[in-house]
């Protein structure tokens, strides 16, 4: 693949980079927190069939739909997916208002995913404005549920129910910046309570403690061990529990993380972990021979499968051959995005960030720089019409 | 010692109950949480000095006045501290009216400790009523900071500082009840807490993390040994940390109350809790190779030094034999009180409850009835002027 300077000018005339600004401004003042992303969902699905798609929702959850819309394949291709994600980290009633010096934009979420959002309307209008034509469908979403635990809910919809089986290769445009993401990172999320009758911390001395059966149950997980690489990680993220210092708590809980581009291995550390829970939950129990026994509830809050898209498969590089044409040097990444269901499924698949370059991810001071960002959409768009062909 | 029935009758008509109840609900409804004492101890001060006493109020903190008045005996007795504290469990903005149905009173500290306040004031009028005269002095102190985290520290500074070495004798009155408390618990609190830089769950993984350090700790307690008797006791009360699933906190902290009335066993128990605080910050150190190093941090939120007064001591024989003079079958009980300090000391002391009964002490719903409550203010005022003799 190679892109001639006769492409460059069409693809810059095709992508009209300064309305893709004006798009993002538009988009980051739909409320669109993880869960309720509703509006900006009918937001995207409006004007994919202002476009002359064929678009809907498919609802991951009930109010939750996940914006679909298709443009067909002349035949005898693969069928592409191309996705954004609509949720970003922010409340309703957040301070959404952008403000711009020069080519600086800044306001929550101006860059994840508001950036990847308007590099996928931005191919969406390419196709239309250039009437290119590819053999394979392309099919273009923006997912609910990818941020906090969403647990990639929108993607997974798909990919396991609505279009199981039919996706062939898969490209998610992830917020600003250069970057390709062939690791996955999975991860497994959990939120663990021992429960208790409590009691005072004199008068009921004697009966199980919550507070301390967690104790129990955390120095087991920080005793775990890990392979370095594939790079495996747990970590316990938050806790709490009791209501006065001389009250024997009734709850006790924590919320754990793990991760691993290696599924074997996170599977592995997922076990160890359930266990030590299980080993916590007896000794404190026996320790007071089982009076004011204590319970145990897990409650997985999230499931992400980890894996790897060889950095030599054919969908990296063409990620990378289009990133040369356009005169972009990538780093090469691993994260937990939504291509994570495609890898771990067996679909090849990459993470691009949209270009320009983001500052702040998450935090109400995001940046996005829109300074030579025009290559990364037009990235996006070469590497989509790529993958639409055999 | 002996009441008689002409005794009785001069108590009776010396104590007046029906006015206690009503100073009652007049003490209820001044502010005095645990803290912010002020008000409620210069209505104390002020009311001893209108009947004549020698009053004044000595700051344990500034702000914080435990009021005092004084009685001098005739000479060559003993001096006996009586007291009530001041504090309740309750914020300014409590809703503190008080109802009434028949003899039962309602409202939050009503008993705790109102009714000792009513109590020692009735025993301060009767005094002053009938001419009694004592060869000891009697000082008559109403306390700060009995309650929560208040440690204690109004008698503390009474017989650490203002009046070292001069109490012979002490009697607190705690609450409604009939019991007698000559078991001191003391008790050891400490806020403890695990620093560390935090970070990305993944990005960071291989530092010290502080919630696991808290964990190995808490195991560490929760397999601590503790004699039966004197019953000794530990708890972990409340613990928190971290600020999301996916970060390395950098705090994780809790709340430990550990107890006993054997104050060697509870000496033993505190040098163990914090040895157990020293081998989990090392352990969790080593693990990571000292990479983002924690530190520990442990603050004394209390310390009630704990003690008995044997039961066949003059002092808790001359509170039973005034009960039985009045009628009550005293409970003999363990707690923790202002006695504490005292017993710790060596001071002869017991607290008594002040009569009547009492439920939901700590409670919104606290009551208090008044069936019978002259008994137990007649007990503590035979019980005060039987002390300040020989």
């Amino acid at each position: 693949m190679a892109v001639s300077t006769q492409v460059k000018g069409n693809v810059l005339e095709l992508i009209q980079e300064e309305d893709l600004i004006d798009l993002s401004r538009a988009l980051i003042q739909i409320p669109s927190e993880t869960g309720k992303e509703r509006a900006v969902s009918e937001f995207l699905t409006g004007h994919l069939r202002e476009l002359g798609f064929e678009a809907r929702g498919y609802e991951a959850e009930p109010g939750r739909p996940t914006a679909v819309g298709r443009w067909p394949g002349a035949g005898g291709g693969p069928t592409l997916m191309l996705s954004a994600h609509l949720d970003t980290v922010f409340p309703e009633g957040t301070n959404v208002r952008v403000s711009r010096s020069g080519p600086v934009l800044k306001g929550p979420g101006i860059s994840d995913d508001c950036r990847g959002l308007a590099v996928l309307l931005a191919v969406v209008r390419a196709m239309n404005r250039g009437a290119i034509e590819t053999p394979g469908t392309i099919t273009f979403v923006a997912t609910v549920g990818e941020e906090g635990l969403g647990d990639l809910r929108g993607v997974k919809n798909l990919f396991n129910i609505e279009m199981k089986g039919r996706i062939d290769r898969f490209v998610s445009v992830d917020g600003a910046g250069s970057g390709i993401t062939h690791v996955a990172v999975g991860s497994s999320r959990y939120r663990v309570a021992f429960k208790g009758p409590g009691g005072h911390s004199y008068g009921a001395f004697g009966i199980a403690n919550p507070a301390h059966a967690l104790g129990r149950a955390i120095a087991g997980i920080a005793d775990l061990q890990v392979p370095r690489q594939p790079k495996t990680t747990f970590n316990v993220g938050r806790i709490g529990g009791g209501t006065s210092v001389n009250s024997i708590a009734f709850e006790a809980w924590m919320e754990v993380d793990m991760r691993s581009s290696d599924q074997a291995a996170l599977t592995a550390l997922d076990a160890a972990f359930l266990k030590t829970l299980d080993v916590a939950l007896a000794e404190e129990n026996e320790r007071w021979g089982n009076k004011g026994r204590l319970t145990l509830e897990k409650t997985i809050v999230g499931s992400r499968p980890g894996g790897a898209v060889p950095a030599d498969a054919p969908i990296v590089q063409a990620a990378l051959s289009a990133s040369r044409a356009l005169g972009i040097t990538p780093t090469i990444d691993e994260g937990s995005t939504d291509s994570n269901i495609a890898i771990s499924l067996g679909v090849p698949a990459v993470t691009i960030d949209g270009g320009g370059e983001g500052t702040g991810a998450h935090s109400l001071a995001e940046t996005f720089d829109a300074t030579g960002s025009w290559r990364g959409t037009a990235r996006a768009f070469l590497l989509a019409v790529a993958l639409a062909h055999r």
